[in-house]
Protein backbone atom coordinates (compact mmCIF):
# COMPACT_ATOMS: atom_id res chain seq x y z
CA UNK A 1 0.00 0.00 0.00
CA UNK A 2 1.81 3.38 -1.04
CA UNK A 3 1.42 6.52 1.44
CA UNK A 4 -1.23 9.05 1.51
CA UNK A 5 -2.39 11.72 2.46
CA UNK A 6 -6.05 13.26 3.01
CA UNK A 7 -7.33 16.28 0.42
CA UNK A 8 -9.70 18.17 1.24
CA UNK A 9 -11.19 19.69 -1.84
CA UNK A 10 -14.23 22.72 -2.35
CA UNK A 11 -15.94 21.99 -5.65
CA UNK A 12 -18.17 24.22 -7.87
CA UNK A 13 -20.42 22.84 -10.29
CA UNK A 14 -23.28 23.23 -12.63
CA UNK A 15 -25.61 20.53 -11.95
CA UNK A 16 -27.57 20.92 -15.83
CA UNK A 17 -24.36 18.81 -16.61
CA UNK A 18 -23.71 15.99 -15.01
CA UNK A 19 -26.14 12.92 -13.34
CA UNK A 20 -25.50 14.26 -9.57
CA UNK A 21 -22.84 13.96 -7.12
CA UNK A 22 -22.54 10.28 -6.55
CA UNK A 23 -21.20 7.84 -8.86
CA UNK A 24 -23.23 5.82 -11.05
CA UNK A 25 -22.98 3.27 -14.03
CA UNK A 26 -22.63 5.36 -16.53
CA UNK A 27 -20.06 7.30 -15.14
CA UNK A 28 -21.64 10.96 -15.97
CA UNK A 29 -21.35 11.97 -12.53
CA UNK A 30 -19.95 14.69 -10.46
CA UNK A 31 -17.69 12.04 -8.03
CA UNK A 32 -16.82 9.88 -11.38
CA UNK A 33 -15.65 13.10 -13.47
CA UNK A 34 -13.44 14.18 -10.33
CA UNK A 35 -12.41 10.65 -9.92
CA UNK A 36 -11.83 10.03 -13.70
CA UNK A 37 -9.26 13.22 -13.24
CA UNK A 38 -7.15 11.80 -10.37
CA UNK A 39 -7.21 8.30 -12.28
CA UNK A 40 -5.51 10.33 -14.97
CA UNK A 41 -2.82 12.53 -12.63
CA UNK A 42 -2.29 8.89 -10.33
CA UNK A 43 -2.72 6.45 -12.87
CA UNK A 44 -4.65 4.56 -9.84
CA UNK A 45 -7.97 4.89 -8.20
CA UNK A 46 -8.49 7.63 -5.95
CA UNK A 47 -11.88 7.37 -4.32
CA UNK A 48 -13.77 10.83 -3.58
CA UNK A 49 -16.00 11.55 -0.87
CA UNK A 50 -18.59 14.38 -0.98
CA UNK A 51 -20.43 15.94 2.08
CA UNK A 52 -23.39 15.95 0.21
CA UNK A 53 -25.02 13.24 -2.26
CA UNK A 54 -26.87 16.05 -4.44
CA UNK A 55 -29.49 15.36 -7.18
CA UNK A 56 -29.07 15.66 -10.84
CA UNK A 57 -29.51 19.35 -12.02
CA UNK A 58 -28.63 20.70 -8.36
CA UNK A 59 -25.44 23.15 -8.57
CA UNK A 60 -23.08 24.06 -6.16
CA UNK A 61 -20.95 26.64 -5.06
CA UNK A 62 -18.96 25.01 -2.31
CA UNK A 63 -19.04 21.43 -2.11
CA UNK A 64 -16.72 19.55 0.25
CA UNK A 65 -15.05 16.35 -0.18
CA UNK A 66 -12.12 14.23 0.73
CA UNK A 67 -9.70 11.97 -0.97
CA UNK A 68 -6.71 10.04 0.07
CA UNK A 69 -3.79 11.16 -2.56
CA UNK A 70 -0.75 9.19 -3.17
CA UNK A 71 2.51 11.17 -1.12
CA UNK A 72 4.51 12.66 -3.06
CA UNK A 73 6.04 15.97 -3.94
CA UNK A 74 2.05 17.26 -5.39
CA UNK A 75 1.50 20.09 -3.06
CA UNK A 76 -2.38 20.85 -2.57
CA UNK A 77 -1.81 23.78 -5.49
CA UNK A 78 -0.92 21.03 -7.70
CA UNK A 79 -3.35 19.00 -7.16
CA UNK A 80 -5.67 21.64 -7.34
CA UNK A 81 -3.71 22.92 -10.63
CA UNK A 82 -3.62 19.07 -11.79
CA UNK A 83 -7.95 18.27 -11.50
CA UNK A 84 -8.60 21.69 -13.18
CA UNK A 85 -6.83 20.61 -16.24
CA UNK A 86 -8.03 17.68 -16.74
CA UNK A 87 -12.26 18.48 -14.73
CA UNK A 88 -14.63 19.76 -17.98
CA UNK A 89 -14.96 23.66 -17.42
CA UNK A 90 -18.45 22.88 -15.53
CA UNK A 91 -16.31 21.37 -12.86
CA UNK A 92 -14.16 23.68 -11.01
CA UNK A 93 -11.86 22.72 -7.77
CA UNK A 94 -11.96 25.89 -5.64
CA UNK A 95 -9.55 25.07 -2.71
CA UNK A 96 -7.60 22.57 -1.64
CA UNK A 97 -5.81 21.69 1.37
CA UNK A 98 -4.25 18.65 3.03
CA UNK A 99 -5.89 17.70 6.48
CA UNK A 100 -5.68 14.94 8.89
CA UNK A 101 -7.07 11.60 8.68
CA UNK A 102 -9.70 12.18 10.77
CA UNK A 103 -11.57 14.87 8.37
CA UNK A 104 -14.41 13.02 6.76
CA UNK A 105 -16.20 15.20 4.00
CA UNK A 106 -19.39 13.67 5.32
CA UNK A 107 -18.97 12.77 8.43
CA UNK A 108 -17.29 15.65 9.83
CA UNK A 109 -19.66 18.11 8.57
CA UNK A 110 -21.45 20.35 11.52
CA UNK A 111 -23.68 21.62 8.90
CA UNK A 112 -24.82 23.04 5.57
CA UNK A 113 -26.02 25.91 3.41
CA UNK A 114 -28.79 25.25 1.04
CA UNK A 115 -30.23 27.97 -1.24
CA UNK A 116 -33.30 28.04 -3.36
CA UNK A 117 -33.92 30.13 -6.26
CA UNK A 118 -36.90 30.88 -7.99
CA UNK A 119 -37.97 34.00 -10.53
CA UNK A 120 -41.75 34.74 -9.64
CA UNK A 121 -42.66 36.29 -12.61
CA UNK A 122 -44.83 35.40 -15.81
CA UNK A 123 -41.74 34.97 -18.11
CA UNK A 124 -38.42 33.83 -16.93
CA UNK A 125 -35.31 35.42 -18.50
CA UNK A 126 -33.45 33.40 -20.55
CA UNK A 127 -30.00 33.69 -18.48
CA UNK A 128 -32.16 32.17 -15.55
CA UNK A 129 -32.84 28.93 -17.33
CA UNK A 130 -31.82 26.11 -15.49
CA UNK A 131 -30.33 28.31 -12.52
CA UNK A 132 -34.18 28.58 -10.91
CA UNK A 133 -37.55 27.58 -10.74
CA UNK A 134 -40.08 29.81 -12.71
CA UNK A 135 -43.04 30.36 -10.79
CA UNK A 136 -45.35 32.23 -12.83
CA UNK A 137 -48.18 32.20 -10.34
CA UNK A 138 -48.41 35.40 -8.32
CA UNK A 139 -47.00 34.47 -4.40
CA UNK A 140 -48.09 35.65 -1.23
CA UNK A 141 -44.36 36.73 -0.01
CA UNK A 142 -45.28 37.64 3.57
CA UNK A 143 -47.16 34.22 3.60
CA UNK A 144 -44.23 32.60 2.57
CA UNK A 145 -41.68 34.11 5.02
CA UNK A 146 -44.70 33.57 8.04
CA UNK A 147 -44.97 29.30 6.95
CA UNK A 148 -40.70 29.29 6.28
CA UNK A 149 -40.50 30.33 10.13
CA UNK A 150 -42.38 27.88 10.89
CA UNK A 151 -39.28 25.30 10.06
CA UNK A 152 -37.03 26.29 11.98
CA UNK A 153 -35.88 24.48 15.19
CA UNK A 154 -35.88 20.55 15.07
CA UNK A 155 -39.22 18.96 13.74
CA UNK A 156 -40.19 15.45 12.25
CA UNK A 157 -39.73 15.94 8.64
CA UNK A 158 -41.12 12.39 7.57
CA UNK A 159 -43.10 14.83 5.74
CA UNK A 160 -41.13 16.58 3.88
CA UNK A 161 -38.68 13.54 2.79
CA UNK A 162 -39.06 11.56 -1.00
CA UNK A 163 -39.30 8.78 0.15
CA UNK A 164 -41.20 9.18 3.35
CA UNK A 165 -38.35 9.03 5.48
CA UNK A 166 -38.07 5.45 4.04
CA UNK A 167 -36.47 3.06 6.06
CA UNK A 168 -34.88 5.42 8.19
CA UNK A 169 -36.00 5.54 12.14
CA UNK A 170 -35.45 9.14 12.75
CA UNK A 171 -37.04 11.56 10.81
CA UNK A 172 -35.84 14.31 13.07
CA UNK A 173 -33.60 17.05 11.67
CA UNK A 174 -33.40 20.70 13.10
CA UNK A 175 -33.30 23.50 10.81
CA UNK A 176 -30.84 26.21 12.09
CA UNK A 177 -32.05 29.14 10.09
CA UNK A 178 -33.92 29.96 6.90
CA UNK A 179 -34.00 33.36 5.57
CA UNK A 180 -36.58 34.63 2.50
CA UNK A 181 -34.68 37.59 0.57
CA UNK A 182 -36.65 39.10 -2.48
CA UNK A 183 -34.39 40.53 -4.87
CA UNK A 184 -36.61 41.73 -7.84
CA UNK A 185 -38.46 39.18 -9.08
CA UNK A 186 -35.97 36.45 -7.89
CA UNK A 187 -37.09 35.26 -4.13
CA UNK A 188 -33.30 33.06 -2.66
CA UNK A 189 -34.94 30.74 0.08
CA UNK A 190 -31.12 30.01 2.12
CA UNK A 191 -31.25 27.36 4.90
CA UNK A 192 -28.92 26.18 7.29
CA UNK A 193 -28.77 23.24 8.55
CA UNK A 194 -26.63 19.86 10.30
CA UNK A 195 -28.37 17.14 8.51
CA UNK A 196 -31.26 17.15 5.87
CA UNK A 197 -33.78 13.88 4.38
CA UNK A 198 -33.69 13.33 0.65
CA UNK A 199 -35.15 16.07 -1.61
CA UNK A 200 -36.10 17.42 2.10
CA UNK A 201 -35.31 21.71 0.97
CA UNK A 202 -36.64 21.17 -2.22
CA UNK A 203 -39.91 19.68 -0.73
CA UNK A 204 -39.78 22.48 2.50
CA UNK A 205 -39.44 24.84 -1.22
CA UNK A 206 -42.45 22.78 -2.70
CA UNK A 207 -44.46 22.59 0.38
CA UNK A 208 -44.18 26.75 0.79
CA UNK A 209 -45.21 27.23 -3.50
CA UNK A 210 -48.13 25.69 -2.58
CA UNK A 211 -49.49 27.88 0.40
CA UNK A 212 -48.06 31.38 -0.82
CA UNK A 213 -49.84 30.83 -3.88
CA UNK A 214 -52.84 29.84 -2.45
CA UNK A 215 -53.21 25.95 -3.56
CA UNK A 216 -52.94 24.73 -0.31
CA UNK A 217 -54.47 26.00 3.24
CA UNK A 218 -51.63 28.13 5.02
CA UNK A 219 -51.88 25.64 7.50
CA UNK A 220 -50.47 22.35 5.14
CA UNK A 221 -46.90 23.23 6.46
CA UNK A 222 -47.45 22.56 10.18
CA UNK A 223 -49.80 19.76 9.47
CA UNK A 224 -47.18 18.00 7.83
CA UNK A 225 -44.97 18.84 10.57
CA UNK A 226 -47.26 17.13 12.86
CA UNK A 227 -46.38 14.23 10.48
CA UNK A 228 -50.68 14.24 9.54
CA UNK A 229 -49.81 13.78 5.47
CA UNK A 230 -52.66 16.05 4.49
CA UNK A 231 -51.23 15.82 0.64
CA UNK A 232 -48.72 13.90 -1.70
CA UNK A 233 -46.09 16.35 -1.08
CA UNK A 234 -44.58 18.80 -3.82
CA UNK A 235 -41.29 18.60 -4.73
CA UNK A 236 -39.55 21.72 -6.21
CA UNK A 237 -37.61 20.99 -9.60
CA UNK A 238 -33.92 20.16 -8.94
CA UNK A 239 -32.58 23.17 -11.04
CA UNK A 240 -33.19 25.78 -8.09
CA UNK A 241 -31.43 24.42 -5.78
CA UNK A 242 -27.63 25.51 -4.88
CA UNK A 243 -25.11 23.55 -2.08
CA UNK A 244 -23.65 27.11 -1.37
CA UNK A 245 -21.51 25.88 1.86
CA UNK A 246 -20.17 23.07 4.52
CA UNK A 247 -19.72 23.67 7.75
CA UNK A 248 -16.95 21.64 9.93
CA UNK B 1 -50.82 45.57 -48.80
CA UNK B 2 -52.42 44.47 -45.62
CA UNK B 3 -52.55 47.48 -43.23
CA UNK B 4 -50.07 47.03 -40.35
CA UNK B 5 -49.95 48.39 -37.19
CA UNK B 6 -46.03 48.67 -35.20
CA UNK B 7 -45.28 46.72 -32.57
CA UNK B 8 -42.39 47.80 -30.01
CA UNK B 9 -40.91 44.42 -28.65
CA UNK B 10 -38.22 44.50 -25.51
CA UNK B 11 -36.27 41.54 -25.60
CA UNK B 12 -33.91 39.22 -24.18
CA UNK B 13 -31.56 36.51 -25.26
CA UNK B 14 -28.72 34.34 -24.01
CA UNK B 15 -25.84 35.20 -26.44
CA UNK B 16 -24.13 31.97 -26.51
CA UNK B 17 -27.04 29.89 -28.45
CA UNK B 18 -27.10 32.40 -31.28
CA UNK B 19 -24.82 33.99 -34.33
CA UNK B 20 -25.92 37.60 -32.81
CA UNK B 21 -28.77 39.43 -33.85
CA UNK B 22 -28.48 41.05 -37.56
CA UNK B 23 -30.29 37.96 -39.80
CA UNK B 24 -27.84 35.69 -41.83
CA UNK B 25 -27.96 32.99 -44.85
CA UNK B 26 -27.87 29.95 -42.10
CA UNK B 27 -30.54 31.84 -40.25
CA UNK B 28 -29.89 31.46 -36.50
CA UNK B 29 -29.62 34.42 -35.69
CA UNK B 30 -31.99 36.19 -32.77
CA UNK B 31 -33.87 38.60 -35.84
CA UNK B 32 -33.97 35.35 -38.09
CA UNK B 33 -35.70 33.16 -35.07
CA UNK B 34 -38.13 36.14 -34.22
CA UNK B 35 -38.69 36.43 -37.55
CA UNK B 36 -39.58 32.83 -38.08
CA UNK B 37 -41.93 32.92 -34.85
CA UNK B 38 -43.95 36.05 -36.98
CA UNK B 39 -44.12 33.92 -40.27
CA UNK B 40 -45.02 31.28 -38.43
CA UNK B 41 -48.23 33.14 -36.73
CA UNK B 42 -48.83 35.51 -39.49
CA UNK B 43 -48.35 33.25 -42.17
CA UNK B 44 -46.65 35.86 -44.09
CA UNK B 45 -42.86 37.83 -43.87
CA UNK B 46 -42.60 40.34 -41.18
CA UNK B 47 -38.98 42.07 -40.77
CA UNK B 48 -37.96 42.66 -37.46
CA UNK B 49 -35.81 45.64 -37.08
CA UNK B 50 -33.59 45.71 -33.88
CA UNK B 51 -31.97 48.77 -31.72
CA UNK B 52 -28.80 47.56 -31.52
CA UNK B 53 -26.69 44.65 -34.15
CA UNK B 54 -25.38 42.53 -31.25
CA UNK B 55 -22.47 39.87 -31.82
CA UNK B 56 -22.55 36.17 -31.70
CA UNK B 57 -22.22 35.90 -27.88
CA UNK B 58 -23.50 39.11 -26.43
CA UNK B 59 -25.98 39.07 -24.39
CA UNK B 60 -29.64 41.21 -23.97
CA UNK B 61 -31.36 41.92 -21.17
CA UNK B 62 -33.26 44.65 -22.67
CA UNK B 63 -32.66 44.43 -26.66
CA UNK B 64 -35.60 46.97 -28.21
CA UNK B 65 -37.02 46.08 -32.19
CA UNK B 66 -39.71 46.78 -33.94
CA UNK B 67 -42.05 45.23 -36.72
CA UNK B 68 -45.15 45.80 -38.69
CA UNK B 69 -47.61 43.02 -37.81
CA UNK B 70 -51.08 42.98 -40.01
CA UNK B 71 -53.59 44.38 -38.11
CA UNK B 72 -55.92 42.77 -36.52
CA UNK B 73 -58.07 41.14 -33.21
CA UNK B 74 -54.12 40.22 -31.90
CA UNK B 75 -52.92 42.80 -28.58
CA UNK B 76 -49.74 43.36 -27.75
CA UNK B 77 -50.44 40.67 -25.20
CA UNK B 78 -51.69 38.01 -27.47
CA UNK B 79 -48.06 38.86 -29.50
CA UNK B 80 -46.01 38.41 -26.49
CA UNK B 81 -47.72 35.06 -26.08
CA UNK B 82 -48.00 33.80 -29.41
CA UNK B 83 -44.20 34.71 -30.34
CA UNK B 84 -42.72 33.40 -26.75
CA UNK B 85 -45.17 30.08 -27.60
CA UNK B 86 -42.90 29.37 -30.84
CA UNK B 87 -39.69 30.97 -30.13
CA UNK B 88 -36.67 29.23 -28.51
CA UNK B 89 -36.55 29.45 -24.66
CA UNK B 90 -33.14 31.32 -24.83
CA UNK B 91 -35.72 34.34 -26.01
CA UNK B 92 -37.74 35.60 -24.88
CA UNK B 93 -39.90 38.53 -25.17
CA UNK B 94 -40.65 41.09 -22.05
CA UNK B 95 -42.85 43.49 -23.60
CA UNK B 96 -45.27 44.22 -26.06
CA UNK B 97 -47.11 47.38 -27.18
CA UNK B 98 -48.58 49.07 -30.07
CA UNK B 99 -46.50 52.46 -30.76
CA UNK B 100 -46.69 55.24 -33.91
CA UNK B 101 -45.01 54.55 -37.27
CA UNK B 102 -42.53 57.02 -36.21
CA UNK B 103 -40.95 54.84 -34.14
CA UNK B 104 -38.20 53.24 -35.23
CA UNK B 105 -36.06 51.22 -32.75
CA UNK B 106 -32.83 51.59 -34.29
CA UNK B 107 -33.27 55.28 -35.15
CA UNK B 108 -35.35 56.43 -32.50
CA UNK B 109 -32.94 55.40 -30.08
CA UNK B 110 -31.47 58.17 -27.58
CA UNK B 111 -28.83 56.32 -25.59
CA UNK B 112 -28.10 52.43 -24.63
CA UNK B 113 -26.83 51.12 -21.83
CA UNK B 114 -24.31 48.42 -22.11
CA UNK B 115 -23.15 46.24 -19.37
CA UNK B 116 -19.51 44.53 -19.12
CA UNK B 117 -18.68 41.82 -16.44
CA UNK B 118 -15.62 39.98 -15.80
CA UNK B 119 -14.48 37.62 -12.87
CA UNK B 120 -11.28 38.99 -11.83
CA UNK B 121 -10.33 35.55 -10.01
CA UNK B 122 -7.67 32.29 -9.86
CA UNK B 123 -10.13 30.27 -11.20
CA UNK B 124 -13.75 31.05 -13.06
CA UNK B 125 -16.66 29.64 -11.10
CA UNK B 126 -18.40 27.01 -13.49
CA UNK B 127 -22.13 29.43 -13.19
CA UNK B 128 -20.31 31.72 -14.92
CA UNK B 129 -19.36 30.24 -17.68
CA UNK B 130 -19.97 32.25 -21.21
CA UNK B 131 -21.38 34.96 -19.15
CA UNK B 132 -18.58 36.72 -18.47
CA UNK B 133 -15.01 37.21 -19.14
CA UNK B 134 -12.37 35.18 -17.33
CA UNK B 135 -9.28 37.73 -16.27
CA UNK B 136 -6.96 35.93 -14.15
CA UNK B 137 -4.44 38.94 -14.10
CA UNK B 138 -4.54 40.62 -10.91
CA UNK B 139 -6.30 44.21 -11.83
CA UNK B 140 -5.64 47.28 -9.99
CA UNK B 141 -9.09 48.54 -9.69
CA UNK B 142 -8.18 52.22 -8.71
CA UNK B 143 -6.22 52.53 -11.71
CA UNK B 144 -8.88 50.64 -14.13
CA UNK B 145 -11.63 53.51 -12.43
CA UNK B 146 -9.26 56.26 -13.06
CA UNK B 147 -8.87 55.24 -16.43
CA UNK B 148 -12.44 54.75 -17.51
CA UNK B 149 -13.52 58.24 -16.54
CA UNK B 150 -11.35 59.07 -19.31
CA UNK B 151 -13.92 57.67 -22.09
CA UNK B 152 -16.99 60.34 -20.54
CA UNK B 153 -17.50 62.50 -22.90
CA UNK B 154 -17.20 63.44 -26.20
CA UNK B 155 -13.74 61.61 -27.95
CA UNK B 156 -12.60 60.59 -31.42
CA UNK B 157 -13.65 57.15 -30.28
CA UNK B 158 -11.33 55.78 -34.17
CA UNK B 159 -8.95 53.85 -32.08
CA UNK B 160 -11.98 52.04 -30.29
CA UNK B 161 -13.48 50.54 -33.38
CA UNK B 162 -13.26 46.98 -34.20
CA UNK B 163 -12.71 48.38 -38.30
CA UNK B 164 -10.79 51.60 -36.96
CA UNK B 165 -14.27 53.68 -37.74
CA UNK B 166 -13.96 52.02 -40.95
CA UNK B 167 -15.73 54.05 -43.80
CA UNK B 168 -17.18 56.23 -41.41
CA UNK B 169 -16.06 60.11 -41.60
CA UNK B 170 -17.59 60.28 -38.26
CA UNK B 171 -15.66 58.44 -35.30
CA UNK B 172 -16.90 60.81 -32.93
CA UNK B 173 -19.08 59.77 -30.17
CA UNK B 174 -20.36 60.22 -26.83
CA UNK B 175 -20.22 58.17 -23.33
CA UNK B 176 -22.76 59.79 -21.06
CA UNK B 177 -21.65 57.81 -18.40
CA UNK B 178 -19.42 54.83 -17.03
CA UNK B 179 -19.30 53.30 -13.32
CA UNK B 180 -17.01 50.39 -12.66
CA UNK B 181 -18.69 48.22 -9.89
CA UNK B 182 -16.78 45.34 -7.64
CA UNK B 183 -18.35 42.60 -5.94
CA UNK B 184 -16.61 40.01 -4.95
CA UNK B 185 -14.67 39.04 -7.75
CA UNK B 186 -17.23 40.31 -10.22
CA UNK B 187 -16.20 43.73 -12.04
CA UNK B 188 -19.23 44.87 -14.04
CA UNK B 189 -18.84 48.04 -15.56
CA UNK B 190 -22.13 50.20 -17.23
CA UNK B 191 -21.38 52.27 -20.47
CA UNK B 192 -24.35 54.66 -21.21
CA UNK B 193 -23.77 56.37 -24.58
CA UNK B 194 -25.90 57.89 -27.28
CA UNK B 195 -24.22 55.54 -29.95
CA UNK B 196 -21.36 53.11 -30.38
CA UNK B 197 -19.12 51.93 -33.07
CA UNK B 198 -18.45 48.61 -34.16
CA UNK B 199 -17.15 46.41 -30.79
CA UNK B 200 -16.62 49.93 -29.31
CA UNK B 201 -17.21 48.92 -25.88
CA UNK B 202 -15.50 45.71 -25.45
CA UNK B 203 -12.51 47.22 -27.00
CA UNK B 204 -12.79 50.08 -24.24
CA UNK B 205 -12.69 47.41 -21.70
CA UNK B 206 -10.05 45.15 -23.63
CA UNK B 207 -7.88 48.39 -22.73
CA UNK B 208 -8.72 49.10 -19.58
CA UNK B 209 -7.46 45.65 -18.59
CA UNK B 210 -4.32 45.68 -20.59
CA UNK B 211 -3.43 48.97 -18.40
CA UNK B 212 -5.07 47.82 -15.35
CA UNK B 213 -3.05 44.48 -15.34
CA UNK B 214 0.24 46.33 -15.84
CA UNK B 215 0.37 45.01 -19.72
CA UNK B 216 0.04 48.28 -20.86
CA UNK B 217 1.28 51.99 -19.85
CA UNK B 218 -1.15 54.13 -17.87
CA UNK B 219 -1.28 56.50 -20.70
CA UNK B 220 -2.73 54.24 -23.76
CA UNK B 221 -6.01 54.69 -22.86
CA UNK B 222 -5.06 58.95 -23.00
CA UNK B 223 -3.19 58.06 -26.67
CA UNK B 224 -5.69 56.37 -28.25
CA UNK B 225 -8.79 58.79 -27.67
CA UNK B 226 -6.06 61.00 -29.03
CA UNK B 227 -6.01 58.93 -31.91
CA UNK B 228 -2.48 58.30 -32.07
CA UNK B 229 -2.96 54.11 -32.08
CA UNK B 230 0.42 53.28 -30.40
CA UNK B 231 -0.67 49.30 -30.05
CA UNK B 232 -2.79 46.94 -32.07
CA UNK B 233 -6.07 46.92 -29.95
CA UNK B 234 -7.00 44.51 -27.35
CA UNK B 235 -10.78 42.95 -27.74
CA UNK B 236 -12.77 41.68 -24.73
CA UNK B 237 -14.40 38.69 -25.63
CA UNK B 238 -18.41 38.85 -26.76
CA UNK B 239 -19.74 36.49 -23.44
CA UNK B 240 -19.08 39.32 -20.94
CA UNK B 241 -21.25 41.80 -23.15
CA UNK B 242 -24.56 42.70 -22.24
CA UNK B 243 -27.30 45.28 -23.89
CA UNK B 244 -29.25 46.35 -20.83
CA UNK B 245 -31.65 48.24 -22.03
CA UNK B 246 -32.53 51.21 -24.46
CA UNK B 247 -33.86 54.92 -24.00
CA UNK B 248 -36.40 56.73 -26.39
Amino acid sequence: MPETRRLKLIVAYDGRDFAGWQSQKHGNTVQDQIERSFAKICGSRVVVTGASRTDAGVHALGQCAHADVPSGKFSPRDWLKALNGTLPRTIRILRAQFVSKNFHARFSARAKLYRYRMVNAEILPPLELGRAWHVASRLNLELLKKDAALFVGQHDFAGFAANGGGKRTDTFRTIDSLRVVRDGGVIAIDVWGEGFLYKMVRMMVGALVRCASGKAPPEEIATRLRNALPLPPAVAPAEGLYLVRVRY
